[in-house]
């Protein structure tokens, strides 16, 4: 079961160039992204209503994606429009059209009922977008339930011992964190005061003495965890400092469901110092790319690890997962009302 | 469920080598293919009744197959004959023999009841083996149910989209064809008057000027697809011309069931011109295989929108669908027939 | 079913490095194996009670392993004594530990009742590990149910058939061989008198005359096949011979489920002549590995095969069958009386 009403990031804009149609299984749905020649963005389901073709195997053809087997074209609302040979046109030659936002550089889809489609509910991850800030990023594919992969970012403590190399210091674990549910959302913030910085924040940010050091984690379902996370030197970081000695980052993650065991990872990695300095940009693509992959090792460990297990309420859970385990309960209650409203309309 | 009382299409004749077991499992059903020492051509259940190791892995042993795990010998009716370290050999020690025969530079196997199996039934396709004809000619494995390839080669309507950099032209989407079933057989005629010929046709037949093109399609169930093909100078080519300056194939398509996910797909295009051009034949067997290599790739995108999908008469079927859905009935109700005659001989 | 109460090789000794957690699936249970910084060996369900992260992706701390993900430590017992963060350990937070043993060069694991796990009953397999003897040795991964391997070791009649290139000769299958159980053990012996070695023991011993040969094959429950394999100039060698002009061996083969239908395949073959002479046991690691790369071709063959095969009762049972279907029986009655006083138990 998947939230449908909502937006899943299915694509960075970049993905979709021109007369190459796009495609990606969202939530078990196979779709086809594309662009118009006019320039309009448009998601259809990805199988030709004709024999199942993928749409994506065909070509643009004006403001019409054609299937690339016997012809058919599909106007950017999913009704076949034009089929060789004939004149009639059955009027439930219809794949399904999903309403598409290209916004802070990723596209948007929208699964559940088309009429809910507010692009306000877009959530805010404008530094993806901003002047002042760069941030480069990638796209993973994740073999495992994606919930694994909420649960790894709402609990930062990992870093400690899975990111050592690169991001974790013994600090992160050992220093206790809050988390708490705003509404449908879900904040985690540690504050690491006076301590050695990482590894990859000291190289960037040139830090010889002690930073203060904070991650405020928020999770927006389904599948944003938005993290601010950075140091200054002590005395000047969080709580109450000013950061504007320190080194500032968003590390976006967006968790878009493929299958019920894989998943798209987009991230991205947003800063807004040394903005200019494309050699730093390609270090943190390549460096938080690396540990992002750490992340998919273990990942799809535990994946596997789960489908070989068949006892129920086995584990156990930690303080850490406070955070982790509030996102699961909302995204539960979330995914309930939705079924429960599907039925009451159909009553 | 295949039809089972019919000739498939097993192998090409050269894929069988003097002292090399030939593997290929059909309709589900894994068999082997040899020659034994004085040449006959056997084709035996390739599962060793002691511990079913495939035979397949085993040699020639005179007019016998020796399992190459223990060394039972089979001879061509799949009875065990020797069972090393001792004298009794039971008597239903037997492997399933199955009818082949060698025809038209193919082997063709029954899989059904032996006593009906008539070799005046195999499909007449001596293009394939005639003097004056020259047929290079491959074999590719399909990842897809074998009806999908049927359905792709009742509809040429599809050389205008997929193929459109070897084979195809609008034309062919664009000019009716006529569907008609004889008997148990499917034929599909389309006559194209007055075009240009498509890139592959005017590089083998040095066309300049316009052509009439005929594409006279014929399924014989199960597996063959016989195409009458090609083009010649406006006005003498069909339905009225007598061809003679136009240049003539037959596209022969053998579709052999693997299992129901995956077929094998045993192809030769046979032309009547240049036929000692040898450079021409290397340049169909290429340029015919890389057309082939399209329709793979979508038919199999095909097979994986199917899988993922669950909902009934979603599909629309097209005016171009006449000859595929009249073949698919065909199909159906001979498989049926041919049930109905088993339990009623079971009565 | 595997039976559990019994000690299965799960790795050689040589396999586990320090602070580098070896991790291998047995009896469809994931294991890790470590040794702790004072050098302990221990056996670990490779699971997190947490998340069920892979353990073996974790790293040693003295005494214990650390969750590679959030850094649970869990001692050699599988009671888990550290959870970053916080000072509660949930009583019920361990694992499974396995009674693990190091001998003959080999690690043992006890998948059963850990207080019936007495070391006695380790099989002696004394000739990888004694002065005297050399004996090299690999690990294979097959895919095929473990019965399979066996069979096969239990029947050496395929050496005429499947190793006919290097250990086999006519001589195996034609002469007969004894089989009978001694508790539950089943011994397979064969004597092969006044006949010319096989290649690889004519290259190993320098034989240019006849030898008698023979094979004493001991099977002990559930994974251990013994071989006491060699030749000697006619006259001297078996059964009455003093086998001291001879060269003789040890085939020690040790068969461990992965899964119902893979198996790991430890073997290593123990000799008592030229054991100093390091080309030699070069010769025979390489030699007898690709030996054995004939049986796991065959083995995942009968796999297949028997994977799409659903007749009962249609293979047929051979005279050679005798040992290999002695040791099923015992197997099975094994595997019984366990569940039987599981039961009991239980009551």
């Amino acid at each position: 079961m998947y939230l449908r009403n909502c937006w899943y990031a299915a694509a960075w804009s970049r993905d979709i160039e021109p007369n190459k149609p796009f495609a990606r299984t969202i939530c078990e749905e196979p779709v086809v992204i594309f662009k118009t020649e006019s320039g309009q963005l448009v998601a259809l389901e990805d199988r030709c209503v004709h024999r199942r073709a993928p749409l994506s195997l065909g070509r643009i053809k004006g403001e019409t994606i054609e299937c690339g087997y016997h012809g058919l074209q599909y106007d950017c609302s999913g009704r076949c429009v034009r089929i060789p040979g004939q004149q009639d046109i059955p009027e439930r030659a219809r794949v399904r059209a999903y309403p598409l936002a290209d916004k802070w550089r990723w596209l948007w889809i929208w699964l559940g009922n088309p009429e809910m489609a507010d692009e306000s509910l877009i959530p805010d991850v404008h530094w993806n977008d901003s002047p002042g800030w760069v941030s480069p990023g990638d796209t993973l594919h994740m073999n495992g339930h994606y919930q694994l992969l909420i649960d790894n970012l709402l609990d930062l403590s990992h870093l400690t011992f899975l990111h050592e190399r690169t991001i974790g210091t013994s600090m992160v674990a050992e220093t206790p964190m809050k988390a708490e549910a705003a509404g449908d959302r879900v904040r985690v913030t540690r504050w690491i005061i006076d301590q050695e910085a990482p590894p990859m924040f000291k190289k960037a940010g040139g830090f010889t003495e002690n930073v203060d050091r904070w991650q405020i984690i928020e999770w927006t379902p389904p599948g944003l965890v938005l993290i601010d996370v950075g140091c200054a030197p002590h005395g000047t970081g969080a709580p109450e400092g000013d950061r504007s000695q320190g080194i500032e980052a968003r590390s976006i993650n967006l968790i878009t469901p493929e299958t019920a065991k894989t998943h798209h990872y987009l991230w991205s990695y947003a800063r807004n110092y040394n903005i200019e300095n494309i050699e730093l940009t390609e270090f943190l693509l390549r460096a938080v790319g690396e540990t992002f992959l750490e992340d998919k090792e273990m990942l799809e460990g535990q994946q596997a690890r789960a489908e070989s297990d068949d006892r129920q309420d086995w584990t156990i859970d930690l303080k850490v997962d406070s955070g982790p385990m509030q996102a699961r309960r909302i995204l539960e209650r979330l995914i309930g009302e939705e079924l429960g409203a599907v039925a009451s309309a159909a009553e």
